[in-house]
């Protein structure tokens, strides 16, 4: 592999006449400009630009459907696009081809809130969907930092600081409309909330990053708004007394709806980003979701753990605006950090461990973070043992970036070690395709491939991710 | 298809010598006795017995790994044996070969109760799992109602009354150890709550019902038990007021632990059989899990709602023996129910719909079964929309077992005619394989076919079951 991409495979040559066909049909959907293309092929990944050769705006499955058709004759890669908030090169086109922007696919197609459920276009981003169900008295508590799209938070297993109460998109994806390979389309599962009637579709889809298929309409579940929510920060003498913290919180039961961690330096960025006065330590942000009564036992115990475990400064944010602008400030966790260095180039990664590795795991890599030549930042859902962290490096010194890739690599061995994951939450993409063997071995990674060539027996979506090849194989261009 | 089995491919020959090689390295957990053979071949389904040729008791994965080469070598057909509690036919040797019994892998592999995990050996039950790690202050909620093999339980999907609250194995397993069709040992996972690292294999593999692999450990995920708990009892006019009250509890954000649906029938036959004195009309039967003050919170929010919706005689039981005996006569319902007709021969059912549609479906269902000649029972998991149809026939009498077929029939396609499944946690064994067209569609079914063959290419893993073939199509000898 090189220092930019890892090499999954050539750029594949676009037939003579084939983008002329897309145009017949499509009219001005599809876009050639190096503007549009440029735009596609980038995300929030450290990778420079990998732009696709023609981007097409689908408006409904059946488009979606016949582009797929078009491209599997002709071997031409499709690569599905939602909001371009991907952070590890998911959507770079390493092997060309088109890009398949779903973003105009924004319509919610059905409410049931008697069932807990809303089926909605690929393309409807969280905040859209929740906007549309507020007067349902129900909401979709998913919330990677981005504002993604259901069919982009699908296709990466998303989750965010909901998961430790509500789960991730693995668990709250009821149904998927997929657009198969060879441009056939189907649903992966009724309804009803629970079934044993064969292989789980769904979930063969849900994670596997528009390399399987092509979701067009996402089924998910929905939750009871909370009666009462209150939030709370408390800050801790060390990173090590949080966790233990967040351990026996658990263990009691608490059915604790967020618990953030972030340490002194994402604590110092967030102040500066978004004006705010937190004590400058590492702190965990809590948010509790019941009934009032509920909300304020679980407050009692989590208050007494903490305190028995040298939290201090247990501060609450009862108004919905104090709630609402800290919660901001740690979804904005993110471009605060940038601004510890403005210009920078960022690379981001997430790793998750069994919570009982958590205190070890975080504790190493800041220690090995120190060391760095670049600022970084550590933040981390960390009820469910994942964490993130956040490199600022300087563009035009590549070593920082080849420097930064060693620190990465040295965390990933040091999480699979603990009996953990490459990533809990952002997905492979490119970045994390190197650690795939491993974390799973090479006959898991068999059978992963062997998923692979039989729902797509021509290799024309999303080319080039997640599986890297076995070595000496060469992919068919 | 006729009426016992669906055409599902004819008895392989076995190949001379082959049973003698397992012998060489198994010893006397080889048997070809008629009675183990028998006994292997049937399951808790109104099918006749099936035997496999030769029962194999595996001690561990290797010998699982080696027994499935050598299956897979010589083409022989492989079929995992658990408790023998499956519903539907899963495990009768339509095509004949090896019965591998994995009762006696029945150790607890590790308990990592800081990350609330265990991980055992596929034959272990889940009684034997909740005994082994009761002084952990853990437990495992899952409980159909047999005491059936955790490895079982995954193969299926299967989940029963806790599912409301704690999901089904879809949610509850973190990872497992599957052996391969040509006899490759992988994890399908880390220990880590959540990754987004490439297709989830443990979804894969859970509900395969040992088509795509043998699951030889389980991990799954534990609860804290319990600080409170309380059960109750309450009757309703009518089947529809019920699981109106179900729907309005759920809507409520009450996380209530059990929820189950007894109609008439079920409750006179569960009266007769664990000396009960339920008042006998249709009842519904809750459970509450969470702290002292949560525990009281939830039941004065259920109370009341049952009340407005008809409810009467809410009754309680608070001591642990009291409600012991009551989930005691749950779990043998099916039990009281073959005593409405002793010496019957059993026919269950089950379908999912989402909740909306429940009470017309079970009222319709009802409405239709008054009409057989024969007697039945409902019962059903009402917050997750899940019930079972017990239907007791005359084994002398073929005619019966053709009218409940026509029945069951009817009451699938109802369930997927209002967007539900054919089997909510039974699985598809035999018995629902008529059905899978109807409701994944042929191009869904494809793709399984797909996944089968790539996983499973000589097709020894349980084969001729889930996926009926499409029409004019033999299966390979």
């Amino acid at each position: 592999m090189n220092a930019i991409h890892p090499v999954q495979g050539r750029r594949r040559t676009i037939p003579p006449g084939f983008i002329e066909v897309l145009r017949e049909r499509l009219g001005d959907r599809v876009v050639t400009s190096p503007a549009a293309c440029e735009h596609h092929g980038r995300d929030e990944s450290p990778y420079p630009t990998t732009p696709p050769d023609v981007v097409v705006y689908a408006l409904n499955t059946e488009e979606v459907a016949w582009v797929a058709a078009h491209c599997n004759t002709h071997r031409v890669p499709l690569i599905p696009y939602g909001a371009g908030s991907s952070l590890e090169g998911h959507l770079l086109a390493v092997q060309g081809g088109v890009s398949l922007d779903l973003s105009r696919m924004d319509q919610i197609v059905a409410v049931h809130p008697e069932d807990f459920t809303v089926t909605v276009q690929a393309g409807v981003t969280r905040k859209q969907l929740n906007d549309s169900i507020r007067d349902t008295g129900l909401f979709f508590p998913i919330d990677p930092g981005a504002d993604a799209s259901l069919g982009g938070m699908a296709a990466t297993r998303a989750s965010g600081t909901n998961a430790v109460r509500y789960g991730t998109m693995r668990e709250n994806v009821v149904s998927l409309k997929v657009v198969t390979a060879d441009g056939r389309v189907i649903d992966t599962a009724s309804r009803a909330r629970k079934s044993s009637a064969g292989y789980d579709l769904t979930r063969v889809f849900v994670g596997s990053e528009g390399t399987l298929g092509i979701i067009t309409e996402v089924t998910v579940r929905l939750y009871p708004q909370p009666e009462a929510i209150s939030a709370a920060i408390c800050n801790f003498p060390e990173l090590s007394s949080a966790v233990q913290s967040v351990i026996e919180i658990i263990q009691m039961g608490v059915p604790v709806a967020r618990v953030e961690f972030m340490d002194t330096a994402a604590v110092r960025a967030t102040n500066a980003y978004s004006k705010l006065e937190l004590k400058e330590s590492p702190l965990l942000l809590f948010e509790f979701h019941g009934s009032p009564a509920g909300v304020r036992e679980q407050a009692e115990v989590v208050q007494e753990i903490a305190r028995a475990n040298g939290g201090e400064d247990f501060a609450w944010a009862e108004r919905p605006e104090d709630r609402s602008r800290l919660w901001t400030a740690r979804h904005n966790a993110y471009f605060a950090g940038l601004q510890l260095r403005p210009g920078c180039r960022a690379s981001t990664t997430d790793v998750c461990v069994p919570i009982s590795r958590l205190a070890e795991c975080v504790t190493e890599t800041a220690a090995d973070m120190d060391q760095a030549s670049f600022p970084y930042t550590i933040v981390g859902h960390v009820g469910d043992g994942n964490f993130h962290v956040l490199m600022l490096l300087d563009p035009d010194d590549p070593r920082q970036f080849e420097e930064s890739e060693v620190l990465n690599r040295r965390l990933v061995e040091r999480a699979i070690r603990m009996d953990g994951t490459c990533t809990g939450e952002h997905g492979v993409g490119l970045h994390k395709m190197a650690f795939m063997e491993l974390e799973h071995g090479r006959d898991a990674l068999d059978l992963m491939a062997a998923l692979k060539h039989a729902f797509d027996p021509h290799d024309i979506l999303n080319p080039g991710k997640i599986i890297p090849l076995a070595p000496g194989v060469e992919l068919a261009a």
